[in-house]
């Protein structure tokens, strides 16, 4: 299981004092940049292939609300590995453990210039096989 | 139904040239203010209320990519009414009626400060209800 | 002088419950999209280029509090037109004429592989002409 | 002199490849954030004041294109410090150590109902001091 952090900031929460629902999608992604990283050492996985691979579905649950100034850990792991998509999964925890929010994204991979379905290269396969649960 | 309008600008797209995901819940929740609204003249009804309603799960599919200049028209509806929570539906289509993603949040009222749930009031109720579908 | 609005909505809006200094910069450049736009029947202008025009200054002064809710008309002028750069002059103002804030961007034209200083194209300098003040 | 740091994700960045030039403010207001709770050990000290300290005045200059995958050192000084009033300005840099951007914003206390300029409490006007350069 990869694990990795984020900050609640002024910006991310809304008038109602809780952070805005999509910010936490915005956080989602970053723990899946943050997961990718983890395989490479160089910096442009994302830019440098032919493939992308693009959200084709996001969900969320929000159990407790997130506040300006929480620092939340997240679980992130592979829960799904098909041959051209699979799934990531992600918790939300608090500093004191307190659980607060799961999300799901389900990635698909296309040609960056036509966007049309591929399988998922081998490298890409193995890599995110690793963190498989 | 109800029908609103979002234009998909710069600073929604990302480095792949599409929409980031996370920003069509930014479009989810305007057109979500757009119906609210649209029950109400005065301006002020998310801020004098001694409830809220939050939202506790959202979820989105992408079905085809959406570029910057794009403008998307969104048709929501209440897709599920409940005496504490409701479930609003997003379709967004391309001006040329293409459609382009689907989209749903689930509301649930609570009261602002303690962020304990309540039923919805009947003001908010009925409202909902001339949306239902 | 071109004229466009842009409508407040709850997340660009902070825990204080006025928005967020930063969202008037996407305000801003919805706007001066909306101006590059009204060039051009095309809607590739800003991708289809070998040149791009990044912003290397901007500035906001907020001289009254701008809230959800808000709809906001947006006049803008070039107002400085150089070889290779221009500046963009941006004044906000309620629904009933209050002036809300001011805004400058200033846009230098590159190359966009190289990142190198460029003179602006005579067709982009004349576009630009049109509304200079 | 403060010092913070931020990394760079997909969200912040445009179909130029490079961070859309509002972010940067959000790195700013993070930044300031940072410099903030570095004075106090509780959390909530921006929520708990009868006063606030909207930006009245923001600008920023661009000097290198800034990418995703960045982790970029914020230099923080408070550099202007009035009755009513303060300054604070940010200086971003490359692990590298080349600098990127520079940015500054102005702020104004106020009470936070009336929205009524005052001047700065006695123990935030301190704090600042501790900053000052």
């Amino acid at each position: 299981m990869f694990t990795t952090k984020v900050k609640v900031y002024f910006y991310d929460a809304d008038p109602a004092g809780i952070i805005f629902y999509a910010s936490l999608f915005k956080y989602v992604h970053a723990a899946y940049e943050d997961l990718m990283r983890s395989f490479h050492t160089e910096r442009d996985y994302f830019f440098d292939k032919e493939y992308i691979l693009p959200i084709i579905h996001a969900e969320a649950d929000y159990v407790r609300p997130i506040r300006v100034g929480d620092e939340l850990r997240i679980d992130v792991i592979v829960s799904l590995l098909k041959d051209s998509s699979f799934e990531i999964s992600y918790k939300f925890y608090k500093d004191d453990g307190t659980f607060t929010a799961i999300a799901k994204t389900v990635h698909v991979c296309v040609l960056k210039e036509q966007f049309k379905k591929i399988e998922l290269p081998k490298e890409c396969y193995d890599m995110l096989k690793t963190n498989l649960a």
